[in-house]
């Protein structure tokens, strides 16, 4: 059978009782990752400027989009979540293929279930079915096709996002190689538009894609039938090598999401063990910030490349500095969103902070790791060895970790105690009657009042 | 200046006097085929598949599809424009990079000016720039971007959407080149989809993703500055070699639209010399078709490779038999779209003159060739050698010829007297106030007769 046969035979023909209790446990870790920073990009203006140019251009405004008080069709809410989701550069990673398959694929799902009735676990089983289609995909053509400058979060995540809507609406086998199709002949996203809007844009209109193309098979819009292994098709057109084996082997067996990793910080990874350490030396040493007098950091090599930036202004500019993150860690014990505004940066206690650090690339010192020495006045040192940085594979973060990294994230939009019983939805989204009333949670207090009285337009549709 | 900042400035900057006349009556040329296309595509199941599957997402329908009953915004009608332009495989050719250039191009044009006031000098110099603009990241890229797999006309097409909408809506400069951007971001299109309605998907897609491309721009939507040109930009990304000089050299000097082809009968190109000769015969000799005994072809080696089909009872089997080609010619004298039909091929006096044709690949007949010999009853021999194929560059189609293939595909959906019309409006495209009114006259008479009523939802809108 042909790869793109088998993984639509086995999207289509899954049940639930063949995902491993772990897999669905680590599919909700995922889930509320996603939730949180589908919530803390959506008041970015990268998602208020497609919002102004597309907007207008909205179907029957049936759907939400995480965080936001706009309402528009599902395909355009799956745009919208899919680059809120990403715009931070905080969403989770798959290191076997180094992308970003929640966002693509959750973005859609979202927003078809918030304007059709979902059950949790329909849904919670088609994100993991559209996650592994999306990650076989990716590994199937990694490293060659991310080196030459693809952005694999855009362009494996339309197959995922065709496969988990393809599985939400019943497609046949014969229709999801269809979908499957027409996913891989609109695959697309270039590591050129980085620094830009572009990049965030990528999940988004493959999320949007995706489901666009489970709805054009549905409708019998026929594909090639060859559409990840045909000599004219994804993989061989796409990238200088490939192993397509990785579409079958061992397929419902493995499970890409066991590999998944969260970010605990929302900046370049290679600063993540500098923070990670110095944030440890806050909890554990509380040292008075005033009484910092220096700060010795050795670190890897890249920090020094990437992340060298110390007279800095603007928010943006300390997600590229070492000394930034080390200064934060150790003011305020943390280094979310917040930590990363012009406000944070130009804080007296971290300014003082990060210009009292210094750093010193290290060979010896691996990308995962840092060593942090820091000195007080009266010459108390307090030294840290990070060997292996928080949130990598072999650190993951915990479910309470994820839980702050959520609520760090959802308080720039929702009240306090929203936050809390948001999460416990999260964790509880596989037993929900309508995943829908997650989505209506999710949204800014002013329009869930609105639903709740039922203003026209408003109130989450019931599927027809 | 990079590439993809020359090409917009460009773009933005060109004026009317600057297309030198002989460009803009090719223009012409090359939207009186492309309309003729997309009515005479426009009943095709692929495209009511796609609005059956897609128009419930439609935004505010403001906007017509060529030669269709329905109404969509206009980002939905530049798919539907360019999946019915393409599907029957009728629209134009550009031999320097094998694209079919128009169609995304025109596709997303018309859409806008269903639904926006556009100056038919204004339309017709943007389609002008769009089409240069996607041809010539064609010319970059082509051959081995082709070669490898890459179907052109949505790969590129999305580019010379942007260029085209971008241009009416008046982007800056600056604008532009995120317009360009987000249109290399989006770049897709493979050829596994070849035999399926995905093919004529790829110019309807592009000519939507370009015309978003465009509006996301206008908003502010930003894109990586040097979309084609970057490290991982369109060019280096999507093709193992390319000369980026071909963007710039000689831009607005040199215009493609003066190397474009028109075929002049809906099948494999490699037919086409038989099937020329075949009509010259009945033109000038008008044998009556019960008195030919026997055909007998002298072609091209690849044309037994690819159309020796005989014993055929459908429709698009007749498009890959050179035998059914040549019994259209003779018996027919035409082969427009209604030879290609189930009842053609069926047509008795067709069946027996294609069952009496024989042929031999000869490699001393080149793929624009075809010598024929026709033996009618008493034992008279007919005999035609063509030495250049009609429609190819050597050989273009009259104007004259371009409109009696407008009329045989407009026919299938207009009244004689509104194709005389039709015809008349696309030759004066640069002198209508509002090309609107010619979108309205390639409408399905039954609509127009509402729009003149003023039905709500049908009547064209005025740009607010």
């Amino acid at each position: 059978m042909s790869e793109t046969k088998a993984l639509a035979s086995y999207i289509v023909s899954n049940r639930w009782d063949d995902v491993p209790d772990d897999v669905r446990h680590e599919a909700k870790r995922a889930l509320i990752n996603y939730v949180g920073c589908a919530i803390g990009g959506s008041p970015h203006s990268a998602v208020t400027t497609a919002i102004r140019a597309l907007g207008p251009f909205s179907g029957e405004r049936t759907a939400s989009v995480l965080g936001r008080a706009e309402r528009l069709d599902p395909l355009h809410a799956s745009l919208m979540n899919g680059i809120s989701s990403h715009v931070e550069d905080y969403d989770d990673t798959t290191p076997k293929n180094y992308s970003h398959t929640s966002s693509p694929v959750a973005s859609a799902l979202f927003a078809y279930a918030s304007a059709n009735r979902v059950r949790g676990r329909d849904f919670v089983e088609a994100f993991i079915l559209g996650f592994e289609a999306a990650s076989r995909v990716g590994n199937t053509v990694y490293p060659s096709h991310y080196d030459v400058g693809w952005h694999m979060t855009g362009t494996i995540g339309v197959f995922g996002a065709a496969a988990a809507i393809g599985r939400l609406i019943g497609l046949s086998s014969q229709e999801m190689v269809w979908a499957l199709g027409l996913a891989a002949t609109q695959s697309a996203g270039l590591r050129e538009m980085f620094g830009s809007m572009g990049k965030a844009f990528h999940p988004g209109r493959s999320a949007q894609n995706g489901y666009a193309a489970a709805l054009l098979a549905q409708a019998g819009f026929t594909a090639g039938e060859r559409g990840i292994e045909g000599s004219r098709g994804f993989a061989h057109v796409m990238a200088a090598s490939r192993d397509l084996s990785k579409i079958t082997t061992r397929l419902g067996v493995d499970f890409d999401l066991r590999d998944n990793t969260y970010k605990p910080f929302p900046c370049g990874i290679v600063n993540h063990p500098t923070i990670d350490g110095c944030i440890q030396i806050h909890d554990e040493e509380r040292p008075d910030p005033a009484s910092i007098v220096a700060v010795r950091l050795r670190v890897a090599p890249l920090v020094m490349d990437l992340c060298n930036q110390q007279n800095i202004t603007k928010g943006l500019q300390g997600k590229f500095s070492v000394y930034h993150g080390a200064a934060v860690g150790l003011v305020r014990g943390k280094a979310g969103l917040r930590e990363y505004t012009d406000e944070a940066v130009n804080d007296p206690q971290v300014k003082r902070v990060r210009e009292a650090a210094t750093a010193v690339g290290d060979p010896a010192v691996t990308e995962d790791q840092s060593r942090i020495e820091v000195e007080l006045a009266g010459g108390r040192r307090l030294t840290r060895f990070v060997e292996q940085s928080l949130g990598n594979i072999h650190r993951p973060l915990t479910d309470r970790q994820l839980e702050e990294k959520f609520r760090d994230q959802a308080a720039l939009v929702l009240p306090a105690q929203d936050v809390e019983s948001l999460i416990h939805l999260c964790w509880r989204i596989d037993q929900l009657d309508e995943v829908g009333d997650l989505v209506t949670a999710a949204l800014p207090p002013q329009v869930r009042l609105k639903a709740d009285t039922t203003v026209p337009g408003v109130a989450r549709q019931q599927v027809t």
